[in-house]
């Protein structure tokens, strides 16, 4: 098959073998796949992002954990898929040939438990065809193309993100950053009815989105920052700050900023060696969470949220792209302002 | 009065003007007051202090915030104190000449709020005199030593950062540090009942308070580190690790050693900058918490489970001085492996 595949800190499309579903998978055929954040800072920060991920990992009752991939192999990224099934392997009953499905990135199967696009063995959405788990495929309801069906994946770190958060209707939000990780939490504040809902970004078209995503107040940075416009617009309510930037210097710029008692909440994805005052938390009492992915429950409920018209997903598909226009697409995401999701969609 | 002051970055012994009550305050001879590494912290890092703790205040309504101290001007620092009302200013009818009273090291005055012990206007628990806010006085129960009841403060810490924390009974507590902060950790932990409490530190003589204070297991990290001693005694319970040392490099040490979905609750206070990596809190989904201080409630019920037994200060208490051997008594503190809680009793 045709696949754009990540070797040698590059992405190149080449011709690799198909994959074969075992017992208990499925082959599918990728109808879009929207390329992630973290897949360049896999191309950028790959030694790092398996070090610390291993470090995760290596907690983990042994038969847990999933594969460490290696980079000095053929990685196919994409793990935010929507695709159509086309076979089925042994022992599956969940899927039929023709069902179009998503999945949460991860397949189990006899090799053991492995990330979907960020494995050696199983190639992710960048290329043609994919073997998922029977068990993990949910049904795209009737009606909700694939293009809206692979943002499942981003909208739900948006949603486990603000759960995590433990942030009521009561209370205010500020998102720094808008991208697609920002937009989704928007999108899930917007969906849980909290009423103050403040973002930031330094990009036009970013700010835009924002607000068509459910931000009441949306501001440059460079104009006003965003806890003065949060002050401005209330400065009441207890205040929950989503850090959704991921670079070094904003949970430190967030701290400095935050009100006594605020809650920062960083989905925002930092590889790299990042600096602090551990006694702006402390004069302050914050708490500083972390979040990462979703639970079964939040993406399944996410798939539901698109398909019945909650979230709106339409205005964050900025371009598309086939399988060789993927390495264009990396390139093109290195200065992101002019976009938000783009969507592989091989066929 | 004689007193210990802090005068351009150093200690020193000098007689300087009584404290006068203004209505509502009481004049108040100091039986005892601790040194506090807060203390050491101020005469090192005074500028940072005061800028990141103006940062903090300057979120408050104006009429909130604390006076700012001038480290040009003198400072006698000193707020884990115990004293005897000795004369009563207007207004006032909490307190009674003779009282032997500990008190939250606030005093509101005709000149605003002032934190006893970090003000230029009123002296702290390093003089043989204070002015206290009569109304912030509570009586030390009957039989309670002056030296036991100084020791409310610092234990008040602990048991604010244990309530911060979420703990339950049913989790497991990893203890970094048992210095002072460390140990009123400790001593909270036991009283609320935690069942797994593991500590760890270099000194000897603290890992031995540690056992006194209620730690089920006390490890020296260099030869087994908190974290796997935590997995031996029990690695099933939830874990919330307090980062009691304050030095830079402790709380990335922590997040390298935490386990997944672990609580970090920052009660050691580090006024430097310090350096950590976001991906480790987000690969594990940590909450990192800090805390400061305690509330009135918690201020309270320290005193009573001091006076009733509950918490025994006896073993904190590691030596005493006159106010003339406070600038010797900072300097031992630099060091502080063979210390605890040096107390100062003026008298």
């Amino acid at each position: 098959m045709r696949a754009a595949v990540m070797r040698a800190k590059q992405i190149v499309v080449d011709e690799i073998p198909d994959p074969i579903p075992a017992a208990g998978q499925v082959l599918v055929r990728t109808l879009a796949c929207g390329i992630c954040g973290s897949d360049l800072h896999a191309l950028k920060h790959g030694e790092e992002m398996v070090a610390l991920g291993d470090e995760g990992a290596g907690l983990l009752p042994e038969e847990m954990r999933p594969e460490t991939m290696d980079l000095s192999r053929d990685v196919v990224m994409g793990h935010e898929f929507c695709a159509e099934v086309i076979e089925l392997g042994e022992n599956t009953g969940n899927c039929a040939v023709g069902d179009t499905v998503v999945s949460m990135p991860m397949a189990f199967g006899p090799t053991g438990i492995h990330p979907i696009g960020y494995s050696n063995i199983l190639p992710g959405g960048y290329g043609e065809l994919m073997v998922l788990s029977d068990m993990m495929c949910l049904k795209v309801p009737n009606g909700l193309s694939s293009d809206h069906a692979a943002l499942t994946e981003p909208m739900a770190v948006g949603l486990h993100a603000v759960n995590k958060s433990t942030i009521t209707q009561r209370d205010a939000a500020v998102v720094l950053g808008c991208g697609p990780v920002g937009l989704a939490v928007i999108a899930a504040l917007k969906l849980k009815g909290v009423e103050t809902i403040i973002a930031a970004d330094f990009s036009p078209r970013r700010r835009a989105l924002a607000a068509t995503m459910g931000a009441h107040e949306v501001v440059d940075p460079r104009d006003e920052p965003a806890m003065e416009a949060w002050r401005r617009v209330d400065g009441t309510k207890a205040v929950h700050i989503y850090e959704a930037v991921g670079v070094p210097g904003m949970i430190e710029a967030a701290m400095k900023d935050a009100p006594r008692s605020a809650q920062l909440l960083v989905v925002g994805v930092c590889m790299e060696l990042d600096s602090f005052r551990p006694f702006r938390g402390i004069v302050k009492e914050l708490t500083v969470r972390f979040a990462l992915g979703y639970d079964p429950m939040e993406f399944g409920g996410t798939l539901q949220s698109i398909a019945e018209g909650q979230i709106d997903v339409v205005p964050l598909i900025t371009s598309r792209v086939d399988i060789d226009g993927v390495p264009q697409a990396f390139d093109d995401l290195a200065t992101p302002d002019d976009h938000c999701k783009i969507l592989v969609t091989p066929s």
